[in-house]
């Protein structure tokens, strides 16, 4: 929970340097919440067949989850939980998981 | 290039300790070769909206691949390329891209 805390302020530092970009990110972590359980809060898979989502494309994120809201792809899963999530937590949510793990922070 | 072939040489002897799964590996580094413009060799997207898909899930690698074969996923540039592909090389291509990056190496 420390390393989560400690996490969540260094995020909400970077938001105040960065204004409403990673403000998002601090609001998608949040609502990552509802994710974590197939993709971890960390962006690594935690149930087969999940994709790693941490440093993803953001783009890429976005047009994954808009394609699952409109059922122009498939997962029962997703299915369910994008019913609940507006363009808003879409873009949240990218921004989080885009800025997370090790391709986000060029550790290759 | 010499990096490059170190590396063919390095899974060459992953390959003769592990068998036919690492085999594979090999056979998807050089089927890899017309994945590198979008995909790149490093599994890092090169073009906007491309997702990174090394040390992405391997079953996860495979379905998406079979989903845009299929029609199921639609995506014009993936739908010319995977027009060529066999299950073989789908295989061998989630076999390879699994098998590098950060998330593949435990680097999180």
């Amino acid at each position: 929970m420390y390393a989560i805390a400690a996490f969540a302020v260094g995020v909400g530092m970077v938001a105040a340097a960065h204004r409403a970009a990673a403000e998002d990110a601090v609001a998608g972590r949040q609502k990552a919440l509802q994710c974590q359980a197939c993709h971890g809060l960390d962006g690594l898979a935690k149930i087969p067949g999940a994709p790693h989502i941490g440093g993803q494309v953001k783009e890429y994120l976005v047009k994954s989850m808009r394609d699952y809201k409109s059922g122009m792809r498939k997962d029962e899963m997703m299915a369910v939980v994008m019913r609940q999530l507006s363009e808003q937590d879409i873009e949240d949510l990218a921004a989080y998981y885009a800025g997370i793990g090790p391709q986000a922070k060029g550790e290759r």
